[in-house]
């Protein structure tokens, strides 16, 4: 699985392979089973995450307890809580593993003296953050302006796999309906598409 | 105005006052008028920008020619686009000014330059990006949840100055609904207050 580590980290540096495999020896991958809590809303979280395999889904839950699902991580995606205006940094969000997964851990105390072993990490895990920022806010700026029908659609066409992967009633979180909603929709485009797209 | 930008680099950082004044006397500080197209759609920007004063609206035009509004900044926020996975990097939004406003203009071809010479820049930018990942994953997460009027109430919370200083069809558009919608949502909660908490 650390394969997959080595390959990206070929793609988005120019380390040299010596570089690449003293990163990869250092880093910490581990297996968590589906169900797993990676972090819990209101705590301080101490790690990041990388996903090698596997689906990892965020939620909060509100302030009339419903459970509201904000994202969900598929492979070469990274998982970090950003609150620098909280003092304490506690996350939002709960992060748990819809699927066994495979991830690397990193630790968020040491994670300063990996950049300054390995400046090119810095500039890599900040173009990471970068490009999920970008992809935020184009999921932002289309969810405003689309139905919950164009929304579901939207996300067959762009994540095709998610869709069978996740539970129903948390995908019909994220596309903000219920699932009663999702069932008519894709009963509907199911009745417009053969063969059809998706599971029923 | 170039002393706010002074102010922010004591905050986020421990650069040592001289640094500080040879940061801010590098850096590019410039007035546009409201109205200025900052980044235009499906072009590739060649700057990125710090907001000293004003109010820069972030929008897109979709497939059917529609006017989506995805974010205004004001003070203190960056305004940057990423968009790695394109290969001509160009933005998926027009930035215009809504007001008169006072930006730090960066330029992305020496940005590297500068991070080379002052180390702690480029961790001062890396937190800012990453506050403003949290910053988006935070609305979308409550756009997801909420009704539009919840939504209203919420940025009449949390940025109430924004609701008078930008134009009503295109606040609408933010919240995702019609201006027709909008109007009547104010008039409901300023029958509920009094005295009302924003202009008519």
């Amino acid at each position: 699985m650390k394969r997959i580590l080595y390959k990206y980290l070929s793609r988005w540096t120019t380390l040299s392979e010596e570089d690449r495999q003293a990163i990869v020896d250092q880093i910490h991958v581990a297996p968590f089973d589906k169900g797993t809590v990676l972090i819990r809303q209101d705590e301080t979280p101490a790690k990041c995450y990388f996903i090698l395999k596997g689906c990892v889904r965020q939620f909060s839950i509100d302030e009339e307890g419903r459970e509201v699902t904000s994202n969900f991580y598929t492979e070469e995606q990274a998982i970090a809580v950003f609150n620098h205006h909280k003092p304490d940094r506690s996350s939002d969000y709960t992060f748990t593993c819809v699927e066994d997964s495979v991830l690397v851990v990193g630790d968020l105390d040491t994670e300063q003296d990996m950049y300054d072993k390995h400046p090119q990490l810095a500039s890599m895990t900040r173009r990471m953050i970068e490009e999920s920022y970008g992809q935020v806010q184009a999921e932002f700026s289309a969810f405003i302006e689309s139905s919950p029908e164009e929304r579901f659609k939207a996300l067959l066409g762009k994540r095709p796999a998610l869709v069978d992967r996740v539970p129903q009633h948390q995908l019909a979180s994220y596309l903000g309906i219920t699932p009663e909603s999702l069932s008519r929709i894709k009963k509907r485009l199911r009745n417009d598409s053969h063969p059809p797209k998706f599971k029923s």
